[in-house]
This record gives C-alpha cells, structure tokens and sequence, in this order.
C-alpha cells in the first residue's frame, strides 16, 4: 500500500482479496502497510488490484506458467518426432534450407546433411515474410519436395506452419510443428498445433519474455500436446552489428525453470554465417539439447537468408567442433 | 510517363512490368501518370524500363511499401467508418472498457462515452492473453453487446479480430476490424483482414520497426483494402516504470513517409492510469489523427488492463485538455 | 522464500534480517512463506538478502532516492539561474548550437535566439565525441566565447562539464553546468558539480532507468546543491528511423516522483531536425519545463549533430507552435 | 606505399598528410609500408593522395577506429601483467569478490583462488555505485589489501579505476587498470589510463554498440598504450529475468574485426551465482581469451553483488568444467 494509505482503504483491499478467493494478511510497517493476498496464483490478479485506492504496487510470486514449470513436473521431457529425440543425452542437430527451392536441392542437401550427423531435416515451405512481395514458399508443393527427401534419407522433417487452418495439411507431411518467433503469440495457432498432439518447436518471440515464452508453450500443453521443444532464437536489442541478439543464458534459465527441452538457433540468432559456428560451440557448451540450422549449397544464390547460411562443408567443420564440445558435457553428437 | 505519354503507351509499358514478373499499378493523376511495379526488386530494371516510348524516367524506390508510401499517393487517406472519421482535420477518439464485460457495463458506458465526444466505441469480445489462463472475453455474445451499444448510440464498433477463420463474424458486427500488436505479422490474418474490406486498426508490434509495419499495412492494402489506420501503442525497451515506451516521434515520421492516419493508443503505451491524461495531449500535439483509449466506470474490478484504464469523469477531464491541445494546432477534437 | 524452503532457512532469513536492523514478519501460505522486512530502506539490501538459502527472490518497496523523491519533499522546486527559471508557470527554452564554432558565430546566433523568445543559450566547449579523432570543442575559448554572447544578450549559458577538474573552470564562466548522458553515472563528476553549488542539467543516461537517473541526481543533492534539473535526451532502442526513442511518458511520471523540474531535449531524442518540431509541442503538453535545441544557422555545415540542428527561421517557428500548446496547458513560453 | 617506395617519399607523403590536418602513422611491413592517416574522414582525400609519389593506392578505412582494428594490425595482441597472459593460447582467469572488504578475506580467498587455477585476482577498492548511500569500497586501504594479497600469491591485480586522477594512485598498485562499464565513454578517464602505459581492462558500456567500444579503447590505444583488453559484461535489454543479456556473439565477432584479446565476465553478464558456470562454459567454447568471475567465500554476507558471486567450491567446479571446454577448443586453461 502507499505511504499514506487510510486504514479505510487497507481494510476495503483486505477486503477485495477475500472476494477474490485468497486469504489477506496485514502488515503494518513503520512507514508503509504490505498486504499478502496467499492462495493459488491465478493470471490477471496484478491487473486486478493494481488500481485499488492506495495500492502502491501488487508484486506476484509464483510461476504462472503450471504445466511448463519444473515446479510440479520435475522429469524432464524428452521429444521424439521419427529418428530424432531431443532432450536426452544426445545433442541432436537439425539443419537444412531457410526455404525448399527444388526437389533435387532437397535432397541432395538432406543426403549430404545425413552423412555429416544431422537427424532433422529443417526447410520452409510456409515462409513468414516481412514483405507481401517476397517469396512467400511453395507450400504443398514444399512438403511433399520434405517428404521425398525424408524417403531418401530417414531425418526427420521440421517445417513451418503459420496458419491454425493449415495444421492438418502440415501436420500430414512434417514430425515437427515450427511456430516462428512472430506467431509465437497466435494463440489460435499454439491451440491448433496444441490439438493436433504433433511435436512441436516453438520460437521464442523476438520480443518475449522468457514468462510470456512459457506461457506460449502453455497454451500446446493445455490442449494435451505434451511435446514442446523451446527454441531461443535471438532477440531484438539496440545491438547493429548482427540481426538479432542471442542471449544464451536463456539455455541454463529455461532448464531450471522448466522441464521441456531447449533447441538453439545461431542462424537467426546471429545472422551472420560467420558467427555460427562459434556460436553452436557456445550453446552446446551453455547445455543446449539440439541445434537447429540453416545449411545452404550456395549461400549467395539462395532465395532467403543467404546471409546467415553456411554452406554443407562449413557445416561439417561445425559437426566436428561441436562433437568435442559435446563430449566436454558429456554428452554425445 | 511523360506528360503527354499516350494510353497506348501507359498499357504497352504496364504490360512489360508484368511479362518482367511485376505487377504494375497505373496512377492517373491530374497532370501526370506513374506506373508503380510492384514485385521483388531487382538490379537492371532501370536499364531495361527507361528506353519505352513514352517513359519519362524510372524512379527507383527505396521505400520497399509502395501501396502505403507517401511517395506515390500523396494525397492522405482519411478511414471513415459510420460516424468515425480518422485522417481529418477533426481530431478523433475512440474509447471503451480492455474487455466488454456485460450489454449494461457496455451500454451505459458507451453513453457517457457518447455525451462526452467519443465518436468511437472499443471493447474486447476477443481477447489476447499471454496465459492460457486468463479470461479469453465473451466471443460472439461479446460482439453482439457492442452491437447493441451502437444501436443505442451510434458510436462506430472498433473491436479486435485474432483469426482470419473469425474475420466474417467480426466484420458483421464491428465497423472497424482491430488487428492487434501480437498479430502485427500474422500474415494470413491481414490478408483475411484485407479481403474484407472492412476499415482496418492495425496496432504496431512491440518490438516492430517502422519499416516492418508499414509492410504490414502493406499485406493489407495489397488485397484492396486501403481503408488502414496506423496505431502506435508503446514498444517493448528496457524501461520499467511504464509497461511499454510509447514513441511519439512514430507520428510526424509516419506522415511523413505515408499517407495513412495515424492513431495513438495512450493506455497501452504507458500501462499507468496516471500516465494517460498527459501522454493523450502529448499526442494531439505531435499530431495523432486519433486517440484510441481504455476506459472503465471502476477501473479496480475490470476483469483485464484495470491498472490503465481511466474513468469517466477522467475521460471527461481529457476531453476537455485534449479540445485545447487541438485548438492550438489547428484542429478540433 | 522459494516454496521447498525449510523452517531452518525461514528462521535463519529472520534472523539476518534482524542482524540488519530491520524486523522481520514471517507470512505463511499454503504453498509459499514471504517473509516482510520492515523498517528504514537502503540502497543494497536487496543484494544481501538474495543469495540467502532458500530465499526465491527480495521485493523492494520505497523509493531509494530520499532527496529527490516527492515523497518528503512536496514542494516543487524552481531552479534559477541569471534569467533562467525552471520548474515554474513559464515553460523556459534554451537553444544554440551543439557545438560552439567562433566568436562571430555564437554571438550572432544568440541575439537571434533571444529575439525569438530564448532565456537560456546552449552551446558546448568541451565536448564529448565517440572517437578520439573528431572534433573535442575550444575548450576554455569556447566558454570565453559564451560568456561574450552572454554580456551581449543576457542569455543565461549552459554548457557541458566533463571531468571533474574542469568544474571550477567552467563554473567561472556557466550559468548552469550540464552533465551529458554519457557522463550521467561519473559520480565524481556529479559529486563535483554538487560541491560547485552551480545550477546543473542533468542528462538521462541512454539506458538509465528512472530510478538511476534520480538516484544520479541524489549524488549531487546530497553534496548539499539543490538547484538540479532532470533533462529526459531519448533512450537507446532497437528503433532505427530516429537517432534515439524519445519517451515522453518520462516528463509526467518524475513530475509524480520527484519534486525536480523535468527538461526535454528533441534535438538529441529524434536525431532529425524534421521531428524536432512536433516533438517539442508533444514536450510541452506533456508538460515540460523546459525544452533544449541545437539551433544552427546553417545545419549542413555544422561542425557537429548538423542532422538534428534546426534552422534560426525553424526556431521561431517552433516558439509559436509551442507558445500555443503552452497556453492550452495554462502555462506560457 | 609501393614496394620500392623510397624513405624520402614516404616522408614526403607523411608531411602531406600532417599538412591536411591528420595524423600520419607510418607503418613498416616486411614487403611494404602502410601510412595510416588518422582524423576526420572527409571526401576528396584520395584524389589527393593518390597522385603522390611513390604511394601505391589509397584506401578508405571504414573502420573509424584505425589502431583497434585488424585491418591494419593483423598480429594478435597479447596483453602481459605480471603472469597474466590474456590473448594467448591459455584462457585466463581472473576471480575475486566485488569489492576488498578486508585484508584476512582477501588473502585468503586469494590463495584459494590461486590453488584452483586463477592468475588474476579482482577486487573492488573504488566501486561505482548506483546510489550515493551504497558502501563505495575502502579505496586507497583497499589497494593495499590487493597488494597484500599479490605479495602473498602471486596473482595479478585487476582494480578499476573511477577518476583521471585517481589513475596514478591505483597504477602504482594495480596490475591491471579496469575501467568500468558507466565509465566506458568517460574519455578523460581513458586518457589518463592510456597515458599511464599500464595494462587496461575496458568494459563494455552496458548500452554501447560494438563500434563504440572499439572507439572507446582507441581513446586509450591513441595514447601510445597498446595494453588493452575488451571486457563484454552484458548489455541492457527488456529481457528481466537476468541482470544484463550476455551476448556471446561479442566474442568472434571482436576477434574478427580487432586484434586486442576479448575477455567475458559472465557474472556482472547473468546476475545470478546460478547461470555463472554454464555461460563461462558457453564464453570459453565461443573463444574468449579469458574470464572475470565474482568469487566470494560467503556469497549471502557480501556487501555487494552476493547475488551473482559463486563459492570457492563452485568455482573449482567451473575451472574444471571450462578446462574440458578449453581443450575442446585447443586451449589450455
């Protein structure tokens, strides 16, 4: 309560609290009076009792975010979409094309990708674009070129869906559900993918907290869909020098805080194809469950993200890095 | 083209725009014609447009939004919508409780809303929220509710639409289609928002840049739709004693660089109830076409965004420093 | 306390905060105990208590600025300095040029100034440059040349302090001492012009919070000089279209919390002297007391910040507009 | 300058550049020799030059920080102090609690620190404070403590340094001079530490661009002191449930662009003792030439920072895990 706060409205506060289900208790300060409201959390209690006639501040204190939380479910998750598992031991490595250009660019990058350790197969087919006039994927098309090449190679495909009208379509042809960083906050869409029980990989927001992230996932285990995988993939700051920020502390932070896995992406993060590998050192080194990347033949000619695409040979030059980091965790690659 | 540029020339050279994969937009205006080609930009164009009979020059255009660019329609957009005018010389406001509650709570608010110069009426039936938890307001029952107020009063319906499957219900109830800051980029949900037709408030992201919402504006405009309205509403920083940072530079910069109106959303952009009534005269000042606010008769039990939301009578004291502010640029309110 | 916390941590955080003078309150829950500390806040308890065993998180309540804080002092206070008054009805303009170029030019710029309406003259002798190879002003020429300017007009002269063994020197020859952003946690600077006794403007720093910058201006009241001025300058962002964000909502909340007057500074907050107009309107009705402006008689050549300097003739234009909001807000200019 | 430039030319073009009002450095290859012209990059110069006898071409350097950039400087440097060695092959460690609280706490938890692998040993004597009322460090008796401490283990001492004229003083006891993050634009400061010759720890701004930092030791390196290592320590974002966001991405990034040796403080970087170990896992794996890490025998007891300083304990912990770490990198440590 503030300073000059009346017996009247403490008591009127008090009051309030009962009426909402929770128990007051009073605690009269030299200078100030704190009220504690004790009983289940529940969102939206701030908003609630914020304007009240003397209130000072209402402070929170327990995790929102139930179903995510290490609180109550203390076994860590492990997902399983086909060969890939991400969660255990083994760090697992997801690479592939910002966009599927060609069937043939596929699959003789899924083959190559294969060969050098990757067990998922990444690449756009809805692309989320800033522009109504760039390239917006081959979408149906697109899946079916991923569904060839998971007949050839066995990776697992990790694809984009960005509409709750097309998750059935997606969730037919992918084994992994990604929700970009943009739609991280289109509820019909974590509810969608929530229903369909597919795995999904959510993107943190660009923006995000890492409470509003969890309560994101919260929305897909609401409905059900127990296996999330977290994707911390850079965040927007006043830094210039590369597209986003990638906070890495967010890897040690969500394990604590929650038992879902947690998948880096240095791709976005950085934005520079030349920051990538040392970054993927760094994640698998911060405990990161998986990597996810963007690999592409020929960089300068793809039709996105050229910039922050490494290329089949750098991405073996990564494989072999991040396996010594790997085992320096003992952990596996 | 050049001034005497014939039709048969303006067609000829549209149909090269389209056979180089661009689609031209023909712009008659009083002396001149401009051909904008829309589509991917490109190295060489110049060179290969400029030699046409009848070509003036080609111009080629940073800005990478030419539907919602200042630079071709330089004439400003003014977004009517029953009695709402927003773009005007008349300074608009547009006010209502974060959710709508109840027919009564809505159709005794509006009234006063009404008798105190809004000319619009905002209210939540769908309802954002980051936990899965929180009330998700009435839906349809919601919307109908707005409609009754409006019977009543006549104030034009502005309410928010969170799924492109929800766009033909919204728009049957409310005149002005809301796409709210965590849709932004929710690509599917602008184009839905596009094809109806329906007036659109588009809310800026909260870590958007300028360039990135004007792009969203553009997914709408590029549908048909020119009835768009600009609304900041706070950007995530670091600052932590105002829920969001509300940037009004945003106003002068985007009319400058556009010709859409722009709308300020104080309550939002401040998240402190105490914070509004100066932010709104601010806004007038730096030029806002409208203002959209929360308002509550007892803002302590809103059942969501108590804590910035103002109450009649503070509306009423806005109004009224609002009415001056207008005064001294020229505009009424 | 964390919600596995046992009765031996919940005694032993009792206990510590015993140890420090403070007493404790245990609150139990049904899932969580809080614990209370009551008693005189300081600055670090919070770091302190955190790290204590079981401990989940500390919770601070009251305002650590004592000095500057309205909470003990409610009368506003008015700084003043030769013409210069700050903090009272009459919304005071200090404008100049960012750097100062030459006699000639200084002098001629402030009988313009004046003309128009300014109280206070800005220009900078020492100035503080990212590198080390850009101009760093005439020093001690510099402030002689303000000083004639001064003798011509009677324009009261603001200039920037950078280190603190030039306080004595420029307080010889300034009216008001200003620290820039940069600078705003030099506490041997602060400590400095809090012994000098002189006004001083106090920038923000570009990714201060509220309660740094006036626990910065703490610094110089407690050294016993009361006549300091907060001057809000723009904060650093991921917003890349102005030079910096410009958060107005600054101007009512210390207003709220502080008993100090509040200077805006659009010059610096946009970058670009096109915004610099309606953002000191904005200023104004948000409720400023003042406004500084870098005013160039010819931008382009300026020898520094030319993109954001205004024009004499923008000046006078800009005492207008502002003049108008002034009195819409029951204040003059 | 050509191969077969001869010395009279090179002179020759050394006074032409002075005459222009730079600053010539003349630098002599094995095959070549390069001029660097340092001042304010404006247009025209290389028409100018390029003429010149003997010169080969002239080359405009982006890079406005000409003696931190690798461009010109393509051997690393490796900054020596006592047996510190940063930039070399080992990864170094430097480790000590936030401030010099006593002469027994220092001695002893500096043999501790000694034995489980440290060379450095950081300490705060003068320690900035966010508020006039924190304990500000024991200043010149906390110097002496270091020094003790020094005699006794032999470890480097690492101290920052808050005022130009506090510089002589801490040289003569320090190994290292920090500057600190608030301090990183406080260009007096910098020049008496560049005009020190002293070794210089230089902390990222908790705001400043990557270019600024750079500019920021070019302060320092212009003074003819060429000891300079970067310190990236966490930046400000909206991100809360951190301290600062620490962004690795710093690390190759400043490798690539600069030859002075990088340095990570993952504590000041995450605030909290629990994120410490995995992000200097996550440091070293990016490639950081050496870590600074908060160590405090009782981290719930310290008078600062408790919050984010690990134990003797965790500390070895954290030295063994980062020695797997650096040989997985081909590192000693």
């Amino acid at each position: 309560m503030k300073v000059d706060a009346t017996m009247a409205q403490i008591d009127h506060m008090a009051q309030r609290i009962t009426a909402l289900g929770l128990t007051p208790q009073v605690i009269h300060g030299k200078h100030q009076t704190v009220i504690a409201a004790l009983g289940q959390e529940r969102a939206g209690l701030t908003e609630v009792l914020e304007p009240g006639e003397g209130v000072e501040k209402v402070l929170p204190i327990m995790a929102p975010y139930k179903r995510a939380s290490s609180e109550l479910t203390r076994e860590r998750t492990v997902v399983k979409a086909r060969g890939l598992e991400v969660g255990g031991t083994r760090v697992t490595v997801i690479a592939g094309p910002c966009s599927v250009e060609s069937e043939e660019q596929i699959v003789v990058l899924a083959r190559k990708l294969k060969d050098l350790g990757a067990t998922g197969l990444r690449g756009g087919a809805f692309k989320p674009r800033t522009s109504p006039y760039s390239f917006q994927g081959h979408k149906e098309l697109g899946l079916k070129m991923l569904a060839t090449a998971r007949a050839e190679t066995g990776l697992a495909i990790v694809t984009e869906v960005m509409a709750p009208e097309h998750v059935p379509m997606v969730a037919e042809y992918a084994d992994v559900l990604q929700i970009g960083a943009r739609n991280m906050q289109n509820y019909q869409l974590l509810q969608a993918v929530g229903d369909s029980g597919k795995p999904a990989l959510l993107k943190r927001g660009m923006s995000a907290t890492l409470e509003e992230f969890l309560l994101a996932a919260e929305y897909i285990l609401d409905r059900g869909n127990p296996h999330v995988m977290l994707c911390e993939r850079g965040i927007r700051t006043y830094e210039d020098h590369t597209r986003f920020t990638l906070p890495l502390a967010t890897v040690p932070y969500l394990h604590d805080k929650s038992h879902l896995p947690v998948v880096v992406d240095p791709s976005h993060g950085t934005g520079k194809s030349k920051l990538v590998i040392p970054m993927s050192r760094a994640a698998v080194a911060a405990g990161a469950d998986a990597l996810i990347l963007e690999v592409h033949e020929d960089p300068e000619h793809a039709v996105s993200d050229g910039a922050q695409s490494i290329t089949p040979a750098a991405f073996g030059q990564l494989m072999d890095q991040c396996r010594r980091i790997a085992a320096a965790v003992d952990r596996t690659l």
